[in-house]
């Protein structure tokens, strides 16, 4: 299914159907200092899952692990349904190139959304609106040029040098949309949710070489909840627990602007410092 | 390699030796009310990577997808090693029984962890300590009983009928060792990060049906770390962020008692209220 909307988002995680192998490609415009940004290449891999003929159900979890880079071009996308009852999906996905080995691996969890009880104990992150805040200036990443980041909190200053003798917060509040609006679907979550600025760049205020080595976000909104929502952005919030031998954990949370935590995500990252 | 500390928990996730394929089997001493307890499932998937003659490094993040019911018996464990540099390892797992449809999927990443910056953001849980606590009383479930869990604060009542107008704290703040001591490693931690109770059980205050669907956990500590550390337990957190349409999520840190963030988890879990 070729994207309709005309969206850079929309083309940068294309994929041409398939059966078990389906294909995408890298994007320039979706693009990190030493490969494609890592939320399309989850979003890729699950507009696979999302168009596949088998899929039943709407996402409810999905871990991927970078298990090397990804070189500019096009990539094939090894799709397994591994097991499946009436209710829930579990899929496993390889990312290969040229036949290579895995350079990606996946698995999701798509589930039905049954009414159930229902509780929102976590505290929606108040703060500025949107329209009351500056966009963050563009770097040098193409990827982050899609965005539209305007920071409540933890606006980052990456003027420092390491080690430093005091760290600095590794918390950032921000509203995070497209910077051309596109509205926020399961593709777009998957993809903020990988789309905060590394903690240890916050934590050190310097831009030490970075990497997320596994992604795991975990979807609360299925599609009817995403269309009562009917936003273009979300409020998001990142902190990190620890930074040690190497490797930095990242938390985060996706709300809607009317207060619905939308996404959970996690992620642990290997850092140079 | 067979166990050789004679304690339950390593006979319950003990594995024999194979190349591609080993073998497990479910132990009544780490049974839940409809299989076996899904840590020590985990746990012992990450036995066989542990002493897989390939691996190499530590374990650095783990997912575990429970993808169908594990029967009593004998399971096989397919272990693939997808991709592997000079500093990390990407393995995929999965758990078959007489030749069937995969019941678990799992992902792991084993990491190489070199020296680097270090930063502990994250604050100390603290409370009344281990000696000053009762242990939470025996109950149905096998594997709870093969813990000491002393709880400073949540301690669980499941009293409670659903819906309830007013919900409970999903929050608790325990102490975890086995019941019989145990020296906490790698596999005493994947265990243990799926050992709190159903953050279902605490908000609702009733014991609904109940199963974790995804667990991922992020290790913070190398070996040497946890032989400095020489500890039987573990001070840990667990809270809930949202149930919503039959699938509610956990996050939760496992601490030393010194104050070292060990690992942090996180898991989807669908419950039925």
């Amino acid at each position: 299914m070729l994207a309709r909307t005309g969206h850079l988002f929309d083309e940068a995680t294309r994929v041409t159907a398939g059966d078990s192998r389906w294909q995408g490609q890298t994007s320039e415009d979706y693009w990190a200092f030493v490969g494609p940004f890592g939320g399309a290449t989850a979003a890729t891999i699950l507009r696979a899952l999302m168009e596949h003929p088998e899929r039943a159900g709407t996402p409810l979890a999905m871990t991927v692990n970078y298990c090397a880079p990804i070189a500019p071009g096009d990539f094939d996308l090894d799709v397994r349904l591994v097991k499946a009852n009436r209710s829930s999906q579990h899929w496993c996905v390889e990312l290969t190139q040229g036949g290579g080995e895995v350079a990606t691996l996946a698995t999701a969890v798509f589930a039905e959304r049954r009414p159930s009880w229902t509780h929102q104990p976590a505290p929606f992150p108040q703060g500025l609106p949107f329209e009351q805040l500056r966009p963050y200036p563009r770097i040098k990443a193409t990827w982050a040029n899609q965005y539209d980041f305007r920071f409540v909190e933890g606006t980052p200053d990456f003027s420092g040098t390491v080690p430093q003798t005091e760290p600095a917060s590794a918390y950032s509040k921000l509203w995070i949309g497209d910077r051309v609006p596109r509205k926020i679907d399961m593709l777009s979550l998957m993809s903020m949710s990988d789309a905060f600025f590394g903690r240890v760049f916050h934590a050190t205020r310097a831009m030490v070489p970075f990497g997320t080595v596994s992604l795991t976000t975990y979807f609360h909104a299925d599609a009817d909840d995403l269309a009562a929502e009917d936003t273009t952005r979300v409020l998001a919030v990142a902190d990190a627990k620890i930074f040690h031998k190497s490797y930095g954990d990242q938390n985060g949370e996706l709300w809607s602007p009317n207060g619905r935590l939308l996404a959970t995500t996690t992620q642990i990252a290997y850092f140079k410092a």
